[in-house]
């Protein structure tokens, strides 16, 4: 199967690679920059492009992931035979967003992992939540994507929404904090990487007990002499202050709701 | 070595094992409440107190960790040999606090960690940072941590104030943003499960690169089609869009600064 890859992006990247790996032939990279779609087609061994006029036809599958915004227009651009499936990657996204005038089969293949360019992921273990336009394109998007994952999950586009939700806030969220506690560790001219076992083993818990019974710290008992001389630790940050304060004030009442 | 446990709770239970399991003799342990006392003894194999008076005066090391108010109040209590010493293991308190009137030894053992009674954690990479009043206190606080865990570090009651607070990101705020994306996933009900690939990648991107290099999300590429989408499905949650909102404007505005 010959496959198109739309978006040279993190995402894209890693798909590509996967995808290239399990023995599907990638067919070309477009990116609107020629310089991404000319790298990411390097480690893919394909060609490319930066003028969606020019993006092949004969392709089975093309993967839009682009910036949420730049769907809509992409699809209505695209021009393509008329037995591909064209899907994007977003999980906010709907279904429809990616109907093109080409073909009638489109979908959705969304896998909820946090993708860099430089990190490697293995696919095996990650969620992909698919969706399709007809049973002919569910098919096809199911093949594909149980190459590369053992998690396939059929969702509608309404409930794609909260997953993605949630995913905001197990890992963006999630990675903000840990940019506040390496800032704040800063502070002292300590190493970052003394966190690393609590940040490890924080995660870890959550696989043994829910996130409700693991809740631990002085918003949990709700200590309020820590609270407040952690609040004024943060006099000259007011916005972690501001987060300390949210925060706190969420954990506590969650614990009184138990 | 004489070992008293003074507080039954999550760090003392999971100190008590981990000193034990090295060779230590655990002598008793005083809760305020019978029964904690009684259940922790149990698993030490010591006898237990729940009367302050009834603390016995013939261990060589006190370890004292209960909720930071009651410090000053039991150390002020305590009655023991002129030749022991007496720690307490609250990242927020002042090495002084726990100053008594019976022996001139004391410190501070804070091991940075997330603990629950149930789930025994391996103390050996668990950083313990410590703080002494004297020399000779200072030398038997570093062999019994340096029993326990490989990283020791010694650190001002300043600085470990520090290092409490960004433990508190971290790991308590982190495990919030897992109780919020558990309860976003029910609403879909799928399981929490799902999740855990994206939590366990999202902990072990920042032993590769800086939380900062690591960011990912609408928030950092300020997507603001999906961030107002995302509000919108917590419109009868509004103090999880107001957490929404304020960290993905944190995260937004310290991906302008880079």
């Amino acid at each position: 199967m010959n496959v198109t890859l739309i978006g040279a992006g993190n995402l894209a990247t890693n798909l590509g690679k996967a995808l290239l790996s399990t023995g599907f032939e990638i067919n070309q990279v477009y990116s609107r920059t020629k310089k991404s779609a000319e790298l990411l087609a390097g480690k893919l061994d394909c060609c490319f492009t930066n003028d969606i006029e020019e993006i092949k036809k004969d392709s089975d599958f093309y993967i839009c992931s682009l910036k949420d915004t730049a769907l809509e227009d992409v699809a209505s651009n695209l021009s393509v035979n008329e037995n591909a499936v064209v899907v994007h990657t977003a999980g906010s996204m709907p279904l429809d967003i990616i109907k093109t005038a080409t073909t009638k089969h489109y979908g959705v293949l969304y896998p909820m992992q946090s993708f860099s360019k430089n990190k490697e992921v293995s696919f095996k273990e990650i969620p992909i939540f698919i969706e399709a336009s007809d049973s002919k394109s569910m098919e096809i998007i199911k093949f594909v994507s149980s190459s590369i994952s053992d998690k396939i999950i059929e969702l509608s586009s309404e409930k794609r929404k909260y997953i993605h939700l949630s995913a905001v806030f197990v890992c963006n969220f999630v990675n903000y904090m840990y940019s506040i506690g390496a800032d704040i560790v800063g502070l002292t001219n300590l190493d970052f990487n003394l966190l690393i076992p609590l940040i490890k083993e924080t995660a870890s818990k959550v696989e043994k007990m829910s996130p409700a019974e693991s809740q631990t710290g002085p918003a949990v008992r709700y200590d309020e002499n820590v609270i407040n001389k952690h609040i004024e630790l943060l006099k000259n940050k007011p916005e972690w202050a501001e987060i300390y304060r949210l925060l706190s004030d969420g954990i506590h009442n969650k614990a009184k709701l138990k």
